[in-house]
């Protein structure tokens, strides 16, 4: 299939997947406005974009976060980033990285508090793993909205540079040591 | 006694404790301003405070936070959150939180840094254990009072969320994988 | 000599190295204007300025620092901060640090971002070792210098901090648990 490009490819269109961590929609019981919000952002920047249900477990986020990067450029998750013990999809992601890039929450963070000061408490996780960008955004319809925003202007020019070239590449230094 | 409410009730008041870390408060030699203040600010705000001080030691202070969480809603910590080798309430903070919230420290150092740059240099750690929310804040008297106003709009709103409900809320899940 | 004093010494000159972390810079293949300009501005802020060349490999890195600590106030490193598998300088320098500051990093990507919102993108990472202060500097000539400007209101005061005195100082407590 022509749409089935690698992520590091320059031209041909880059595959995003958008994952949904909820109890709730995963058993049908509520829309998914903020992964539909994601999805169509995504698509309008010219993304193949394939979509992913989770309930919050932190296995199953996990698992299907390690079995989706290949091939893809980019995996937005919403939902579940919030303070209570049910809200596992940040240590979920961790646990996943290898290795994190702190501005891109501290950038989340800073641009929805212009909206309310709550944004502050998202605990949103982003980082790489096998050259794919992974990136928690809250679960919250606005607050997926606002963080979308504010990754919009970053995106391209991140993927850019994971998609390489590198200096000196080589599979063996894909998962650095003390990441 | 009528007082002594779970951290997790909505309306029963809810109770605090503000923890001060210093060697030389804890020998009696020096005023602890920065306890006062924030005590004060809690009790305006409807908690039932209570006060403790221990010295800078990594073990007398996880101690302390672990046997003090359950049914309190709330730990404030003040001093050893510096640059020296003394400082070591973050570390021991660190140690027994089940996962952190990033954001809290950063909007402590953003807003602090309205007053001083040098408010970026306090290390602050804020988290939960056992749905307690555990926060650093500096032991000067100017930096306990700004991190203390930059937290007040989003205090409640935070204890309300970790009081919960939770979907699917099980005991068993209170400290998650990989946190 | 004269000029060989101890990072703890208030008034005598502080000795700091510059780091310059780069696979093209270390074989020749490149000028490197980001070391050269952290190196004036130190001297302009008289300190006595040593340079070191290292390749993006974790290793080196990592041994660098840890030799270089002693009798130094400051290591500034360029380079191997963004987001692509070769750049390692952050996983490096956390794997000798004995705790972080965060609010370092925060700043000045924060600041960074007054001039571009790739500012965020940088996984730069500040901490101490041996009383040393490390910090990771962008290897861009413009992220270098502006991270320097936001770097400068905040330094002499946290080697000031740094340099003691402290109370209760002992050797045993430089490596706290839980760091």
């Amino acid at each position: 299939m022509a749409e089935k490009v690698t992520g590091d490819s320059g031209r041909a269109p880059r595959r995003a997947l958008v994952v949904t961590v909820s109890d709730r929609v995963s058993v049908g019981g509520r829309d998914d406005a903020s992964g539909d919000h994601l999805a169509e952002r995504l698509t309008e920047m010219g993304f193949i974009v394939e979509r992913a249900l989770v309930p919050d477990e932190a296995a199953d986020i996990s698992k299907l976060l390690q079995s989706s990067v290949d091939g893809r450029a980019l995996i937005l998750t919403t939902g579940g980033t919030g303070l209570t013990p049910r809200d596992i999809t940040p240590q979920a992601t961790k646990s996943v990285l290898e290795y994190e890039i702190p501005g891109i929450p501290e950038l989340m963070r800073a641009e929805g508090a212009r909206s309310t000061p709550y944004a502050y408490l998202s605990r949103s996780v982003a980082g790489v793993l096998h050259r794919c960008l992974i990136i928690n955004l809250p679960g919250s319809t606005r607050g997926a909205r606002e963080s979308m925003a504010a990754l919009e202007p970053i995106l391209n020019h991140a993927l850019g540079t994971l998609a390489g070239p590198f200096d000196h590449d080589s599979p063996g230094r894909t998962r650095p040591s003390g990441s």
